[in-house]
């Protein structure tokens, strides 16, 4: 058993961005030594890791000299240098979640293959390498309008994603290896959060249920658990567990699924790491995905997935109009509010739907929670 | 309204242990900007603040020259220097707790005086200015043995407070300003967490209880919510508010108490800060002591008090005849039990009876948590 507390021992993270910061809060409880690489001086982990590394994700020298210093390796973003990965890994570092496992996730076109070979429900999909082959297999009745367009690459955050409707949509698309995916109709956006070691050991979160704001057709809420059938959350976590299974995935992995019309679960998208649908566990979780993303890669037994109470997350977004130094407007109102914890990123300039920070609200009531989640939605705001 | 967030706000923190270790989690999840001094460079604290100083706590133009540089001061140890503290204020500086409040707790004789003075129970006492003074008054029967030394200054972790039942314990004792106190035959060790802020909002957490070893007359468990009737946990919890307010206290301020033999409350002391007995409740907590200090340094809304599952602590000590390069033997076995989360405090050398961290055991079933927390206790060992 190595002794990775108060020791030597060394993590490497890839990513400095906010989720390694709230990876970083679990490594400071356990006294665990890391090393954290970023391509910005101002990146959230800058501060709460013991090394500090300015540079590029995409570069393998970078990478791979960066990964050598380290005893295990894993990462906060999925777009960092694969080959590094890959020597790395044929040097005997351990790097999880895998290269292998990366290799399939970082390219959605790859996804979806692996969905298709591993009889993971799915959307239907075509696969094509740039925006003229695209734009054929329209002209060929191949896919039909409406569809959803994601780029196979460096898709983050909605970003690479787009809803197709017309000509006037397909105009506006980078010339990108893309997927045209069935658009679903679904009834609920859900998400499992899969937890699985090196040893085999794995464990589920409960369902959580992205509920939208009904016009603007965006996720306000992430609620936990789902307010669903106890059938379909079942149905859920059965696949989540068979997609960390087949990608021999070692770490926090977040699945994310539709319920369909029909009660069918497709699998959408998946995010190899601690993931926002899984932020409301800091607080309403036996044990939070970070800390159990750190368990998991250490090969450490993984915690308990039970809520204590009910859990809500709200995003905190730039406001339209407001480029600058970030104000967060009534936060003092929030905190009010029982159950309320807002989480500041520690981006010191807004714009206009930056990820800045989210708030968890929780409750032993998921309805009161809900009730209070919409109070918050409607007081704090991020302006400059 | 301060805007704290993200911005050049400076909030310091004189003493840079496991306490302000802890504070700086939530100092990060707000992004407030923290300045730590401490006279270790291997300060727990050292790594997750923004600026961290090395220098004497005690010493005067060091706290004061520190205190200059932020906008609102406060401390996770009380032997600081006073003076400085008095200083600053005068200059218009926030300091919370106040200059006022410490000056009353720091020396123990005055902290007794002033719970005659306010009609808080606890427990008679004599004052010595020595210890040939002390003699003295055992000799002139103005005190009687058995009693409970405690040295005014300087206390700590059970530090200078001695019982006294013969000449030889007598013996032992150090030359120094002292109390005696009348030995106190209790049923429970209790203890309230009171939080305040500078506006008057006042909360209390829930009673803890402190369960002592059978043999070894050490307190092994601190337990939340303490397995005591409703009527003298809520005697407790008034006894508690009206001590936060008599010493105006703001922040968090842990009392400990005595249940006595006849049910009575008799407070023992307190620790204006963050303290042991609230450890449970980063856990357990709707919102936990070191978040809520901070709430009310900074005179925000208070969190929260309510616990959303049962809270058990258990101290990790260094193992007797071990001393050196700190090993957590079996930390994976307990991490394999429900609702166990072993908090490591960063200190790379371990000695017999050092505070090395603390475990937290929750669970919704307080007697089920019991039980897991006797099996941590026996699991677990901090050798070399």
């Amino acid at each position: 058993m190595t002794n990775f507390f108060s020791s030597n021992f060394k993590l490497g993270i890839l990513g400095g961005g906010q989720l390694g910061k709230m990876m970083l809060y679990d490594t400071r409880k356990y006294d665990i030594q890391t090393y954290v690489l970023d391509p910005s001086q101002d990146a959230p982990c800058k501060i709460a890791c013991d090394h500090f590394q300015q540079g590029n994700l995409m570069d393998y020298e970078t990478v791979y000299n960066f990964g050598k210093k380290v005893d295990v390796l894993t990462f906060e973003i999925e777009t960092v240098n694969l080959e590094a990965l890959v020597q790395l890994e044929k040097e005997g570092k351990k790097v999880y979640p895998s290269s292998k496992t990366l290799e399939k996730i970082q390219n959605k076109g790859e996804q979806k293959l692996f969905y298709e070979e591993n009889k993971i429900p799915t959307a239907a999909f075509t696969r094509f390498s740039n925006k003229a082959h695209l734009t054929e297999g329209i002209t060929n009745n191949r896919i039909k309008l409406p569809f959803v367009w994601k780029s196979t690459q460096g898709g983050y955050d909605g970003k690479g994603v787009s809803i197709i409707r017309s000509g006037a949509d397909l105009a506006k698309l980078p010339d990108t290896e893309c997927i045209a995916e069935h658009l679903v109709d679904f009834k609920n956006e859900l998400a499992v959060i899969v937890v699985r070691n090196p040893s085999g050991e794995i464990k589920t979160y409960p369902v959580v249920e992205m509920e939208f704001h009904p016009e603007a057709n965006q996720v306000e809420y992430v609620i936990c658990p789902a307010r669903i059938d106890s059938k379909i959350a079942q149905k859920a976590v059965i696949i989540a567990e068979k997609v960390s299974k087949a990608f021999e995935h070692v770490g926090v992995l977040a699945v994310e699924m539709f319920q369909t019309q029909e009660d069918d679960i497709l699998v959408n998208e998946v995010a190899p790491r601690p993931h926002n649908s899984g932020h409301y566990s800091i607080e309403a979780s036996y044990t939070n995905q970070f800390e159990q993303h750190i368990r998991a890669i250490l090969d450490l037994p993984l915690g308990a997935t039970e809520s204590k109470v009910g859990g809500i997350m709200v995003n905190l977004v730039g406001k339209e109009g407001h480029t600058g130094d970030v104000i967060y407007k009534n936060i003092e109102e929030i905190m009010k509010m029982k159950g309320v914890t807002p989480h500041i990123y520690g981006k010191k300039q807004t714009r206009p739907y930056r990820k800045m920070g989210h708030v968890t609200i929780i409750h032993e009531n998921i309805d009161e929670a809900r009730k209070i989640a919409e109070k918050v939605k409607n007081t704090i705001q991020v302006i400059s």
